[in-house]
Formats: C-alpha cells, structure tokens, sequence
C-alpha cells in the first residue's frame, strides 16, 4: 500500500501565509485565522464503508482496497474499487466509491438527491449509527453483498482535534453553526462535533448541501457555537 | 383552458384554524400565525418557462400549453407538456417541465445538481435577469429550439403582497431569512423579495436547498428580515 503524500494541504499553506502576513504587517489575526489550525470544509459525495467480509464477498478472497487518493483526514483514503448499488426498487447507482480502510460496519452514505433518484426514504445520522436503518444490496465484479441496513443520509459534522475543541469551546456530539458566505449564503445550524485526537479540524457536508450553498474553493466560511 | 381550483390551499386552511385556536383559548398569536398570511415554502424542481413562438416550434403551428396542475401563484400552472433540454456536451434531461403560461422570454431553471450531471456551469441569478447566461438546445415532437442563452439556477426568493411587504417591513428587491427547523436546521440568508399586488406570500427554493433542508409539509419554517 502506497503512503499518504507528505506535501502540506493547501488550506494549511494558505493559512500560514495568512497568519505570518497579518504578522509582519502588525495587523491583528482575523478570527479565521486565529485559531490553531485552518477551517477545512469538505463536500463528501456518495460513498461507503466496508468491512473486510464485504470487499471480499464483493472482489474476491484475500482481495485488499487500493487507495486511489488520500483524504485529508490521516491514513483515510478513496479506494480505487467502487461498487454498484441496488436499491429496494432494482434502480442502481453505479460507481459507488468505497472509502477506506476497511472498517467493522458496512455503511452507505447518501445525498437526498440519491435517495430520491433510487425511490426510497433514508434517515440523517451520525456515522455507525445505523439501527433500524434501509439496506440495500451492492455488486462487485466477484459477486453481491446484501446489507441488512447501513443507508443513511450522514449529518454535517465537523471532525475536530482537541486543540480545536479547546479554541471553539466545545465538547464531543455538541452541535455547531458552519455559515457560508457568497451568492448563495446560509447556514447549516446543526453541525455535529466530532472529536478524537486523531482528528485534523475539517467540516464535512455532503453533495446536497454543497450544492445548495455553492461551495467553491474561496467560498468564505466559518464555524460558529 | 380549464380553471384553477376554487379550494383553499392546505397552508391557508391551516393558518386559519391556528389563529381561530389561538384566539379562543385567549393566549397570545405566534409569530408564525401573526402575519396578514400564512408563510408557504415550495420546492420548485428544474423547469423551463417559454415563449409562444417556443412552444410551436417546440410543439407545433398554433400550439397552446394545457394546464396539468394548478400552482400555488394565481394563473400559474405546470403544462402536461415538458421537453428534452440537450446541454452543451450533449448530455440531455427528459421531461422538463413547462409551466405556463407563456412568457417574453425564454427560461430554463435548473438546480446545480442538474448543470453538474450536464456538465456544465451556470450563475445564480433573479428570474429574468438572464443577459449573459448560458443557452442550451430544447427537443419537442414537432421540432428543435435553441436557447442562446437563459439557463440559470435561479435565487431563492419570496413572493409577496405589498399586505405581506408591509408585515415583515421590507421592500421589493431586499435580502431575507428563511430559518428551517428539524434535523437538517438551515437558514438561506439570502432570500430575494419579489412583491406585486398580483402575489400570495410564497418562499420558492429549488431542490439542492430543499434536500439540503430535507423539507417535509411539517418542518417549521420562519421568514426573517
């Protein structure tokens, strides 16, 4: 397995440049660029998790996912093997990205817009917090898989280290505010932390919401309490 | 050309009973039940509006749109007719609603989701303010037209009556709130006010802002300056 790219992300770039510029020029720090690391905001497509079992009974015994591309979030990356899923009404979506590495649930996560083109309904939860939640069957180029459950629509969240924690003010499963500025200006009012030592401070919604507000690489934006 | 329904809408029917409860139980009137007219949110999916010469090339010499249901602005419908709209990489989506009835210009509206499956980029802009925008090729059964421009995601915005402008103390081309509750809880702050005598207050997002929000008949929703 090939190792993840050790060249900063730009968002750290441009938020070191940011701060020693306001620096030199006896500026104060914006609240932007004042706390301990940048506001990484991310629009996660379509994808899923696997368990081990799963990429097996999909691609073949012993087979591993490759990473295809390293995410900002340490050691996760997406896989260059993606599956198609069936949903209750036969309609599929193909090329469904799976992310890895494997993990000990198998999950789908969705947009609305996906949910609605495969004609059914899915809840918005956390991720692994798949009870009483739609299943669906998903094909690879060795067989099928029947999940019993795991489609859900992944509420935003925002993934935070505890210096982040520490600068916002806020505890693991508190709710936040991400407000996007731009043409399309709103704000997601129920951002959910998530909090771990492993953590990079990144905000995740998904293609619906991105969609909605337009999210583009100089979109303004900032996480509120 | 057949009526629109006589039957009051389900918003105004509720909004109705809600302020009768309220005041026969003597407690004060909620915000939400206080304005001179119920608050209406719809989710208005991709569509075109057309010219008259539009729909006969697109239709026919001498065709007329025939309404298939009444919207919620008076005289407004959505026409049993609906066209292939062929984007700029050939890319195509079917069954393009109409709603009728005819314009001056010539308007297709598509959420960002739509130009992203086209293939191609579009500008938000107000309703008519198409001056610069990209066009697109439109199919019928009885022949082609081509749009030289006029595809647009448009604003969200709100129709009012000037009874509705006065209400919330605003005026025509102003910036508004739309706060939606619920598990996805967003606010879309900018919302473009639209008034005219001829208009029933009405928030119009498109489908992006209404999967974003997951809008259901039951999800509170407030209008705020």
């Amino acid at each position: 397995m090939s190792q993840p790219s050790t060249l900063p992300h730009r968002a750290q770039v441009e938020y070191l440049v940011r701060r020693v510029l306001y620096e030199r020029l006896g500026k104060p720090v914006p609240r932007l660029a004042a706390g301990p690391n940048p506001l990484v905001v991310n629009v996660s497509a379509r994808h899923c998790h696997l368990t081990q079992e799963a990429v097996e009974a999909l691609f073949g015994k012993g087979h591993e996912l490759r990473p295809m591309k390293w995410l900002y979030q340490e050691g996760q990356f997406a896989a260059v093997e993606s599956v198609t899923l069936i949903g209750p009404r036969s309609r599929v979506i193909s090329n469904l990205r799976i992310l890895g590495p494997c993990r000990d649930i198998n999950q789908v996560e969705l947009a609305f817009t996906d949910s609605i083109a495969l004609g059914f309904q899915i809840p918005v939860r956390q991720s692994g917090n798949i009870e009483g939640t739609p299943g669906c069957m998903l094909m690879g180029p060795a067989g099928f898989y029947e999940m019993p459950d795991g489609v859900i629509r992944a509420a935003p969240h925002v993934h935070m280290h505890p210096d982040d924690v520490a600068y916002y003010g806020v505890a693991d499963k508190d709710f936040m505010r991400l407000q996007v500025g731009g043409p399309c200006a709103l704000s997601l009012n129920r951002v959910l932390v998530r909090a771990s030592k492993d953590f990079k401070l990144e905000v995740h919604i998904d293609t619906d919401e991105g969609n909605a507000c337009g999210l583009q690489p100089d979109t303004p934006v900032q996480l509120l309490k």
